[in-house]
């Protein structure tokens, strides 16, 4: 805690996120199912993978984002704010699969397949997926502007397709069979979208979800968070090389060792450094026309630049 | 073509189905993406899984259904049914992946994975998950009443999802894993939800969409639904023991081979073909309070029980 000039104590940037956080986990865990039936075990799968953690940004830079527009936020931002974390999960159970990364550790945990088997892990991710139109749908019953509602959730299932997280994924998957190095237009593709297309998505939705906004606050909120999202990514290529395994929960180097082409194998350690902070500059100068730069948005972007995981 | 009691040329049932299914292709044609850029093989596969074919049964239900209620159809039905067959066809690329039924040919042709590789299979399967969500969500906006559309959507994605279709797989999934013979509920139950969900939801959300149509109708619908569906699982059964390897465009003997517990296998094949036929006229007679018995759809439901693919 610290005090303020008045004396008053206030909460630091690193406790007001861990409380945010934890408002997250409760909520996206109060759209989980109960696990029991004869599809139990898909059950217990799609829960294992939302409940073994994560640092929940997009759904935190959904509802700030709205709050920035309007206090408190809407209410339809929480079904819109879960089913984004709900796609995120999804794409990070299926990323793990053998056939994708093949990986067997996440944040310190088994990987889905790995703990529930492949045919288990692939119905998890399905199941997120379509848990997530099932949360968000919601949102359309408590609105009173439907309208706005539906353009938030084709902006979700938009950045989180074939021309966005999806299209991302297939391309990056496809480089990676490839034997020499990728070119960088490919690569700044795959970021902006296997990386980026879900953090603009809640900016954007956030943004989109408040009564008075426009078009052109969607706009704006999609160009900042996509500064964010690269930034984001190049931070993840850095704690790729110089990162502590037991903070990350998985092991560095496996960019080096599967000779993964990323933005530091390309332009260098310092550069990628310089970039991570002249893309993050750019975001917040770019906030500071909605957001003061003490608020807790930028905060939190400014915090991602400097991350250890 | 035949004449009816004035003399008129009529189109034959088959005449008539082939039409509205040809009308059913256009329209899901319409809602799949160019074939460009950077993720362009994703959705070529995405695209191939689902211009291969198939009898579009769903989608004609609903469209069928809807028009019981109320002529023409309403506007909104159409993006429904387009995103209904998404569901069901994405459903298929994932179910023949190795990790699950391992199948390289479904109606004769390629399955995606074997045709795009492992990886963009996974890929394009949620890539349909996710544009039946991006078609679903147009219907909010053509809509005059969006909580009618809400409640057609929420309906979709729960006979889709966990308590639904994917329940139904997670649980044959597993059944398949285990030596013993599966038990007759537990065997119902994968028919219900596997099968009989996407069945059910087509004939739910015909009903549902109409202006006039009380919720005591759409659970009516539910239930001749979940009889057609169970009478089609049955079918498809007897089908994989006496069917024509041609017609069927895959193998058939697969059951007997997988040592699978099928109705056939549990209730031999008397009892399968009593069954079928006692299931559709059972729903033939409780939609005879909707439909006359020489209606498309009263025809659709009877034509499923005498087919051959």
């Amino acid at each position: 805690m610290n005090r303020d000039s008045s004396g008053n104590l206030t909460m630091t940037f690193e406790e007001a996120l861990q409380q945010k956080k934890q408002e997250v986990d409760e909520l996206v865990f109060g759209f989980l199912p109960e696990e029991e039936g004869y599809a139990q075990m898909v059950k217990e799968a799609a829960n294992y993978s939302v409940r073994v953690g994560g640092k929940r940004l997009r759904p935190l830079l959904l509802l700030e984002t709205n709050q920035l527009f309007c206090e408190p936020a809407v209410p339809e931002a929480k079904p819109l704010a879960v089913a984004l974390e709900l796609i995120h999960t999804y794409s990070l159970v299926h990323d793990d699969l053998p056939a994708m990364d093949n990986d067997d550790l996440r944040r310190g945990n088994l990987t889905t397949h790995k703990k529930y088997g492949e045919a288990v892990g692939i119905l998890a991710g399905d199941a997120l997926l379509n848990l997530s139109m099932q949360v968000a749908v919601q949102a359309v019953y408590i609105a009173p502007d439907p309208a706005r509602v539906a353009e938030a959730i084709h902006i979700l299932y938009d950045k989180a397709g074939m021309d966005g997280m999806i299209g991302g994924q297939t391309a990056d998957v496809l480089a990676e069979k490839q034997e020499e190095a990728i070119e960088a237009d490919k690569l700044d593709y795959i970021y902006r979208k296997k990386t980026g297309a879900l953090i603009e998505a809640a900016m954007m939705i956030g943004c989109a979800l408040a009564p008075k906004t426009t078009r052109q606050d969607v706009k704006i909120m999609e160009r900042i968070a996509g500064l964010v999202g690269m930034a984001f990514q190049i931070q993840d290529d850095i704690l790729d090389v110089e990162g502590d395994e037991e903070t990350l929960g998985k092991p560095i180097g496996s960019d080096a060792r599967n000779e993964k082409s990323t933005y530091v194998t390309l332009f260098g350690m310092e550069q990628a450094k310089k970039e991570v902070n002249r893309l993050t500059e750019e975001a917040s100068e770019l906030l500071a026309v909605y957001a003061g730069k003490d608020s807790f948005l930028q905060q939190l972007i400014a915090s991602l630049a400097g991350r250890s995981m």
